[in-house]
């Protein structure tokens, strides 16, 4: 889609990620943007509610932005998606056991993604966050083993992409925006962009 | 992706149908297909409920396949896809004033969507329907006329794709299967798919 919406065509745009997925989801805002990948340890106090975690780390890692790389039109977006059940937070698996592990824990119940969001500019940062609730069928072994074998899903939360063959066969329903368990809440991301102050 | 998932290779499964959205949605559950288009013309009784409107479809869509090209392991699939407001169904578009109409009417309310799917074999017929309620936010006139220009949504019932821009900028929220909107009930479907007697 080579279409661009002006909106935002004043701003010059950082994604400061690595994710593929990500990317192609801002890119269907039809907006221009760049990405520029960032290392963050992803700490965070043991005592903070699982809900708030992910915009906790957006922050973390919109604040370890380099502050000189931020001009007056520059915006930057960072993110973080994270998987709770339970008030359990799962990580990205190690290994297969590890995947098959998460995937028996998240079969035939709901859990929650929540992704955070922070836009920060040179004189304004802002974070935000959304929450959706998914609900699994009861997955087989079989059909665990056959998404791990054929999606090796090692990195993502949980263990499991919604846009995968595991997310078709396997998520009853959802409660939420569809778009943020794939890892950006779009429709709230975009109004947040365009009541931005830079 | 070239993965096959080998449950129905004993099947000669045929979607019925000239959507490419369902192809790429039914490919995504990893099992081999045909396609073949069928013309039905879609009425139905006056007094049905809405609800009840895209089952009734997808049934007559299956009626409506040649008997004589189903042989001992062919399982056609049919599917039809309506948008309600208010107990009306909103169609396809006619024209940008008609897509710019519904997409006010959708504008900052809920509605509900229907997918009716029909699977017919030589000495069986099952049909099922999945309803997903999906929440626009107040749409501003920029924003419907953006996205006609730019999307032609005139194949589209109810003029717009969820997974369009419009989806992305406008969908607050959904309660059901994302994929139901998109044109088939993936897990539904999956699952009908696996118990369904030739």
């Amino acid at each position: 889609m080579s279409t661009i919406n002006d909106q935002f065509s004043h701003l010059d745009i950082i994604l400061a990620s690595r994710s593929s997925r990500r990317q192609a989801l801002l890119r269907q805002l039809d907006i221009q943007f760049r990405m520029t990948p960032l290392d963050v340890k992803e700490t965070f106090p043991a005592t903070l509610p699982v809900e708030e975690v992910a915009e906790y780390i957006s922050r973390l890692k919109a604040e370890a932005f380099p502050t000189e790389k931020i001009l007056s039109h520059t915006l930057v977006i960072t993110a973080d998606t994270i998987v709770a059940v339970d008030n359990i937070i799962l990580g990205k698996p190690e290994d297969d056991a590890d995947a098959f592990q998460m995937l028996k824990t998240l079969s035939g119940r709901s859990h929650l993604v929540v992704t955070g969001v922070c836009l920060r500019s040179k004189n304004n940062i802002r974070s935000f966050s959304a929450i959706t609730k998914v609900k699994f069928k009861e997955l087989s072994d079989y059909e665990i083993n056959y998404y791990i074998d054929n999606y090796q899903p090692f990195d993502k939360a949980g263990a499991y992409g919604i846009q995968e063959w595991i997310g078709k066969i396997g998520v009853e329903s959802i409660e939420g925006s569809f778009y943020n368990v794939m890892g950006l809440p779009m429709q709230q991301l975009y109004e947040e962009l365009r009541n931005f102050s830079l």
